[in-house]
């Protein structure tokens, strides 16, 4: 690549850049949003998790439609065409996270409709846990942490172990009481959204080991058959 | 590329779409496996489905770093660019559909353990739907056929409706008699796992229109709001 292709390419990694931090901030304030309303019972925070699904939706085509530009008329190698991968597939995970939280303001229409069933507190925990490991998954992609990377991986088993102790709670009231049925099921329901948001932090750290490392730590079991096979 | 070139990159994009295929027919048996399992009561059939999960991971690597080589050293451009990054894109959904066939065979645990709650009617209707959904999504990856991509997507109402139906059902059981409850919520987690495998059926069929017309269907309205805001 001569220098003026590089600085042209450099100026494009930037801006991808960017983009996807700016998807992630969006992404983490839907979470936010969408546990508070749980937490302070206040319907109007749907609101703008709503629009922010919007932006999340225009901005994962944007970066697909300029990465695959990038591959396509600057063929880059190595670690610049691994990030341009990982690129298009955490802009996926982070627009599935917006989704995710567009599910828990679904599940708090029917908790709002109703008395509060409990004071919410391993729920809140797993949505600070969960937006937590998404910021720090993206200050490792930025940063070419891998340390970083692993520690959002060890933090997965913090969220679930936490959503095992909801639905064990949540039982307990459903089955002393069957008019706390539904609104048990709704908040296992979150639990759940919010256990699979932090599976996709884990996911984007997973992304950012193999483009540092250029090896794939997702199925670390399948990497040693796959080895072992060859 | 020179005749030679493009006769080395064919057979590579022949040999990622063989794989593909049989990631998608394991995919397949997975769910039928584990769908089979809730009806026959048969925790024997959890076997298979956990031996298949290695086989996707192992092939999800295999098909990524084979796409990714095929990018570096060849530098596609057009369809041929777009086939690369859709069967990135499309191994994690056809591997993410395998994790979810396991979440049946976990929640199967805990419904073997237990006398059946009621005969399964609209679960393995979902199971057979969702699979199907997986199944044509292929074949419209195969031969580039958008009205059968198009077809999937209108598809996946169906299942959504059905586990609309199965959840309404379920609750008037746990209400009715808490007993039911633990089992109500398992089956309850099936069909939010069935609904999810075709959602990863429609995402599959968006990145074969994509493909093939090189226009992004996955979020028409952000699409609409992308193109004014130009």
């Amino acid at each position: 690549m001569s220098l003026h292709h590089q600085r042209a390419f450099d100026k494009g990694l930037d801006d991808l850049k960017r983009k996807l931090l700016h998807m992630a901030d969006v992404a983490e304030d839907m979470i936010d949003k969408s546990v508070e309303e749980l937490v302070k019972r206040d319907g109007a925070l749907a609101d703008p998790v709503r629009d922010h699904e919007q932006e999340l939706n225009r901005l994962q085509i944007e970066i697909d439609e300029q990465a695959l530009m990038m591959l396509a008329t600057q063929q880059p190698v190595a670690q610049d065409l691994r990030f341009l991968v990982a690129a298009m597939k955490i802009n996926s995970d982070l627009e599935r996270i917006g989704d995710l939280a567009m599910n828990i303001t679904q599940n708090a229409q029917v908790l709002l409709a109703q008395p509060p069933l409990k004071p919410l507190i391993d729920i809140p925990r797993m949505g600070d846990t969960s937006g937590k490991m998404v910021r720090e998954s993206m200050d490792a992609l930025i940063n070419r942490d891998v340390i970083k990377a692993q520690a959002v991986i060890m933090k997965d088993d913090e969220v679930d172990a936490l959503k095992n102790q909801v639905i064990r709670e949540l039982l307990t009231y459903m089955i002393g009481d069957t008019q706390t049925i539904e609104r048990g099921l709704a908040l296992i329901l979150v639990s759940r959204h919010l256990e699979r948001i932090a599976d996709h932090a884990v996911n984007i750290a997973q992304d950012v080991i193999y483009m540092v490392q250029g090896r794939d730590v997702r199925h670390p079991r399948a990497r040693v058959n796959a080895a072992a096979s060859k």
